[in-house]
């Protein structure tokens, strides 16, 4: 009996699947991207202070030791970048991805446009949602966040890191475009690097930000598309200041 | 002596207005685009519940009676919709703009794309910066507005209102776009009708938010250049909510 319940069960999930799917393919069914569903992980990283060292990150791919275990000695060394753990994991920045992969779970896209489905936004802060992004021959990793900056009142953000330096990450620029109810909002920026720290980017805000309220505009039925776009960066022909 | 010293004073005020002009002009140098300066102005209205029953605005241009005097008779009357004073005026909504001209030197601007600049982010809020933007025919009031919603956390919320019944206001859309240090965001949407609040749109946060963090970095020198574009609205094509 309790068998034919969980099947049942498990039915009922890939139908649910399959919907969101196919609500997440409508909104953005222009570009016929490739929808990702994304589910959201509880964080059980409290250590803002994590990287507080890490905001001085250096070009050659090292990083501060602000990890919670002995210094690091080898400097091409960094550590695990997974933004929902404190794992003492570290290693060289060429196979950061297959430790993402591998240990944490995070998923890996391929494709130049994907659309982003985070299921559950109603769940209680501090949840990310997270996956990599394959493109224009590198990895970036996708975060969007669950954050109380002011108590009572959480907020989402989104950010895209590039997996490596941040020399690198200066080459790319990446888009992410909500789209729903008659209302749309873009966020283009250059992608930061991997090497500085999720956290920091956002609590300095510079990132996506969505109140509760903008969220649930953009959300259906609980679940937000994001629609993301990787490019290699030309000078903004309308920017002054760079 | 003092005749000199205040002519002094308005050739540097003259000279500093020019140089943020010419500083918008260069974010925005593409398109050409005329840029408009906007001061602050302190607001003087601290009544939300004001507004409270105007959210049942109805379509025949009819606000419901929820100013501070005697009850509308005429149902053609509309009661002052300017944000920022408790004004007892009211008309019908034809001449809602001339009123909003002469009596509170709201200024109004042609041209289907301008640029608002907004100065002296830096104050306290609350604060609003307002101009009405005339274009395709109708008038459309822009209010940004600093505020603190939650206490110490002061918020910027830009929105653009139509000067019309909220059938015209479904036959347009807006874009507001802030353009800076490789960073852009663009906010799209059917503008609501001045028969709607100000005040409600902004508390339901259905507009462009910015936090502090993000307004500093899209502002120069205490100034923000907003790029705002009105078109007739068209069904987004990878919209599928219609």
């Amino acid at each position: 009996m309790l068998f034919f319940t969980q099947c049942f069960g498990a039915v009922l999930d890939l139908i649910h699947l399959r919907f969101q799917h196919y609500k997440a393919k409508r909104v953005f069914s222009a570009a016929g991207q490739l929808v990702c569903v994304v589910n959201p992980t509880h964080s059980l990283k409290y250590a803002p202070t994590r990287c507080a060292a890490a905001q001085a990150s250096t070009e050659q791919g090292i990083l501060p030791a602000c990890h919670h275990h002995e210094a690091v000695h080898d400097p091409q060394l960094v550590p695990c970048t997974c933004p929902l753990f404190s794992c003492p994991w570290e290693g060289h920045l060429e196979v950061v991805v297959s430790h993402l992969r591998q240990t944490h779970r995070i998923n890996i896209l391929q494709g130049a446009e994907i659309v982003f489905l985070a299921t559950d936004m109603h769940l209680p802060a501090p949840t990310d949602w997270i996956i990599m992004h394959s493109c224009l021959g590198h990895q970036f990793l996708l975060v969007l966040r669950k954050q109380e900056k002011y108590e009572g009142h959480p907020q989402f953000f989104a950010t895209m890191m590039l997996i490596g330096t941040p020399t690198q990450a200066n080459n790319f620029t990446y888009r992410l475009e909500l789209n729903r109810n008659q209302r749309r909002l873009k966020w283009e920026a250059t992608p930061r690097s991997i090497l500085e720290c999720v956290d920091s980017v956002i609590s300095d805000g510079d990132c996506l930000v969505l109140n509760t309220s903008l969220a649930q505009l953009f959300s259906d039925n609980g679940s937000l598309a994001i629609g993301i776009a990787i490019t290699t960066s030309k000078v903004h022909s309308s920017e002054a200041e760079m």
